[in-house]
């Protein structure tokens, strides 16, 4: 039995709940959990925001543990190897996309905390395939490591999807928990970066990260000044914003790339688009492949998210008390005690 | 000096106009207009419908003839050459974006109709730089090069701009003026096209310009069952369009490529562009380069627009009698006369 905590019903506390996996399969692997983060589609999730949720639900695909057992065809994991779970726990790997090594595109991937997988706030985590158990590099923290498996994953892969060059100017709007590891990411890809955000409040912290420039937009024309001034911006916020202002903060060519969702349609003129060519993109957290770079780099670079850490049983009290569970420009932690 | 027709006032007559063009400077180039089409731009151009509209207004930007006369600097176009003259007649030759070849992204681009630049209704029209002169294949005849300078270059520029490969499934939304060129264009790039258009009216028209399959939207579900089709999506229309549902029928990794200008501010969820690593891209008419690449296309695959001609004084009644200009699926013409 895997000992969890689930959401009973939408908007539910967080509840002890226990389940049987059954036998473990062919490809899959069980991950025991030793940290696991506290991502906002977490809350997003039990909250039922999105109108898929299968209860009980069991938050958490941010986790990070050691392989507990393997599939009879799994021999690239170890039991006892320490790994890393987003998102993503499975594909069909027989799908064109999963051919062409985009598996986070196959029409039957399988997320970590949808469609009755159940996730990392658990003893156990259970991953359909196990190329999405990721060998986590030595130099990264277990309690660095779940932010990066879905933050982490998430900024990084548009960099490699829509060809950010390192001489590229790029903005990055929002400092929080997509925001602060877009600005390092992007910084040691060699570009020229500037953060967006509403006030100076977090301009030393972005600089610190490796932001060149600042721009705070509440009450000034700083954005508009900006104009045709990036090559590519990271929106990593989920405000509705004034989306023309954005596209003409683009260089000619510039794509406005979507990665946190925003609350409501965007509402955008199509002139803007036309001259210049440019464009709005969705970024998503990526494929296998794109998941081992964006590990490797990390490592390579020393990037790490911005985090807070507590005991075990301290997020479930959080969670349960509202107002507590902010899971913004730091990250909560769970750490198996 | 040179007599030309042109609108004194927004929604104007177009009337007999005579102007002085001054000394032809270094790099400039005279062209003896023969045939002029007329665009939709033209149109709102004569309305102020942008509001950046020069009284006295010459319309006309899609202008062949043939050289009459050359600056002191031009030596790669002779007189009486015959050339086509599109929506741009000159950029700077010096910024970054012309250095590189992209001088439609020149941020002092000259548009042959705004800013005081007077169009192809009229006996000649100068061009600012030799470059944007463009010498005609001879297997394009005159009448249908007019349209080929500005609705051809739009249409096949996103095709070189966005990388659109022969292997791709392509969806063109409207088969006018710009979308019946497309669909040559795409078939002959040897994509599997289908046409999309409000009723079937324009089906067997589309099947025989190229496309294999075709999609009428107005009361039925053809759009929606259409879900996951398309690698891109030419949108030809100006009309405001169920955006969720043209992102919806792109393929991952699709793009939903604006060509042109919808009548509203898209409204689009930003769902669809995440899932999927989706886009909207705006289309412009080309560099010089793409220009020149689209009439060696053109000539090579014996591309045609489908176009009405009329004698020089004609389109001018036509203009002036209200409900007569229909720059739309087909092409009015001026014929020098």
């Amino acid at each position: 039995m895997i000992r969890a905590h689930a959401a009973l019903s939408a908007k539910g506390r967080l509840e002890p709940f226990e389940y049987d996996p059954g036998r473990i399969s062919a490809h899959q692997v069980d991950v025991q959990v030793t940290h696991c983060g506290i991502c906002h589609t977490d809350v997003a999730m039990v909250d039922n925001d999105f109108g898929f949720t299968q209860y009980p639900l069991v938050p958490g695909h941010e986790a990070v543990g050691a392989v507990a057992a393997v599939g009879a065809q799994v021999d690239r994991l170890r039991v006892g190897q320490r790994v890393g779970v987003g998102p993503m726990c499975g594909s069909c790997m027989r799908c064109e996309w999963c051919e062409a090594g985009l598996q986070h595109l196959c029409p039957t991937v399988e997320m970590t905390i949808v469609g009755g997988h159940r996730g990392g706030f658990a003893t156990h985590v259970r991953v359909s395939n196990w190329q999405f158990a990721f060998p986590l590099p030595d130099e990264i923290k277990s309690e660095h490591a779940g932010p990066l498996m879905c933050a982490g994953a998430t900024v990084f892969t548009p960099i490699l999807q829509y060809g950010v060059r390192p001489t590229d100017r790029v903005a990055v709007v929002g400092v929080g928990g997509l925001g602060h590891l877009a600005v390092q990411y992007l910084a040691k890809w060699g570009c020229d970066v500037t953060a967006v955000s509403s006030s100076r409040d977090k301009e030393e912290q972005a600089r610190d990260l490796g932001a060149r420039h600042f721009i705070a937009t509440r009450g000034t024309d700083e954005l508009r000044r900006a104009a045709r001034s990036f090559d590519f911006i990271f929106c990593t916020v989920s405000g509705d914003l004034p989306w023309d202002e954005y596209v003409a903060a683009l260089r000619p060519q510039g794509k406005l790339c979507l990665i946190d969702l925003p609350s409501k349609p965007l509402v955008v003129g199509a002139f803007g688009l036309i001259l210049g060519e440019r464009s709005i993109v969705g970024g998503q957290t990526g494929s296998v492949g794109d998941t081992t770079e964006m590990l490797a780099f990390t490592a390579r670079h020393g990037i790490k998210p911005i985090i807070e850490t507590f005991a075990m049983a301290e997020p479930i009290a959080h969670w349960n008390t509202p107002g507590r569970v902010k899971p913004d420009s730091v990250s909560f932690w769970w750490r198996d005690g």
